[in-house]
């Protein structure tokens, strides 16, 4: 890839995705109900038309590249090189009108997430990553980004997105965690994993994701000191159950309660 | 309140307590424990500068005018016309580093709230009213905020901070009415009932609120053509159990539920 500018290509899909996205943001257009009655899984017209702008200057910039999307399905999964997009990871936000949902735009190189980007294009915030640093640049300009030291449960603030992602077993897991913590939060789908990125918050504890949720935060997580892993201490990289700490003892601390599912 | 340009006033105090505030905002500094150990109640030093900022400026531009605040105490309760202050509300949003608390600035004439504002200086977005109309401004612009039409709890989307603030009757009282809606989200604190205001959610059941919580939102969800009163239908001014809707027909389908506490 030395024939291109990488930082400023991602810059370009994230705006490219932003500037898609917004015009749909805080209107009552383009909900659409995608299980049709079997629960609510709101997808908005909004996330297709960011992936399909950010699809089209990947297919145009990188022909080689393979691409995973949410909305518009696989394409070369065999290449060295896979983009995974996730236009909008927060949708119960979106529809809601809170900005707190995020574009995420992620690369794998031999099936290794190796590059990762959340954007927020409504608040102008960018969280980036490669798995040995990690940046962010917003309103108030930009930094390294780093984890915080916190190494007891008893001293850590957790965040999970919902209690409906878990199952039973599962929900058992997190409440073993949860007793532990000094304060759990519900909310906050990729932006959890920006703030603890960030030092804001030490534990995600979350299940039931899929690759495109996960892989752009992993290069992030990591770059800025952290520890993202599945709930038994594998790969994050296929999704499923996620636990990402600020500090490596509290990961072990969260592991050994999550791993007697 | 002739001699004084009454808008530019309250901007004046949002612009002073977000200017006060920002400093702290995601950062590591200025947190402190005030229930000191009995549980986790988060209050930050930017709380504290925020709400002198704009005691400062009412005590000088109003000298006759009472003022409750969350920090600092009470002060001329009769008084025809007093401030009711929140500088940060959703302090759990603030600690972990995410853009949705607000500054809330209520006026109470003889009691009854006349005025409100809901600032959010990190994303420069503004909501307010005056219970006959409600306005909007942020980074697209400026727009009058009306809520949305939604008769029945099967269309609605509820919102409400956090199980936490129900005791077990009203956790009851609040399930009755979650089972019925289409879609439950937590998180919200005063965002919740700015997005109702602006039509992106239908109905927001909560308890355990103080005045300082909602003075302020009263007269935006009123300007904004939507209903909001404690679960037995009394004035929402004095805070506790507060249900809001965007719409009168589901406020009253919610209440039916509630009241039978």
């Amino acid at each position: 890839m030395t024939a291109v500018d990488f930082a400023a290509f991602v810059d370009r899909l994230a705006t490219a995705s932003g500037e898609a996205i917004l015009p749909f943001f805080r209107t009552s257009l383009g909900v659409e109900d995608k299980a049709k009655g079997a629960g609510f899984d709101p997808v908005t017209a909004a996330d297709k038309a960011g992936e399909s702008v950010m699809r089209a200057l990947i297919r145009k910039t990188f022909p080689e590249h393979g691409i995973i999307g949410e909305e518009h399905g696989d394409f070369g999964l065999d290449a060295e090189y896979v983009w995974v997009l996730d236009p909008i990871d927060g949708t119960r936000s979106f529809i809601t009108g809170l900005p707190i949902w995020g574009t995420l735009i992620g690369l794998t190189r031999r099936g290794r997430p190796c590059f990762g980007l959340m954007h927020q294009p409504f608040v102008g915030e960018t969280f980036s990553g490669d798995g040995a640093s990690a940046r962010y640049r917003g309103p108030g300009g930009e930094r390294r980004l780093r984890t915080r030291s916190c190494a007891r449960l008893g001293d850590a603030m957790l965040m999970s997105t919902s209690p409906s992602m878990f199952a039973e077993a599962e929900r058992a897991a997190f409440d073993r965690v949860a007793a532990d913590v000094r304060q759990t939060r519900w909310g906050g789908d990729c932006y959890a994993y920006a703030m603890l990125a960030a030092g804001h918050l030490d534990l995600v504890v979350e299940a039931d994701l899929k690759p495109f949720d996960i892989v752009a935060l992993i290069p992030i997580v990591e770059g800025a000191g952290g520890v993202i892993t599945t709930w038994d201490g594998g790969s994050a990289a296929d999704g499923g159950r996620i636990v990402a700490a600020g500090d490596r003892r509290l990961h072990e601390a969260a592991l050994e309660r999550l791993s007697r599912l």
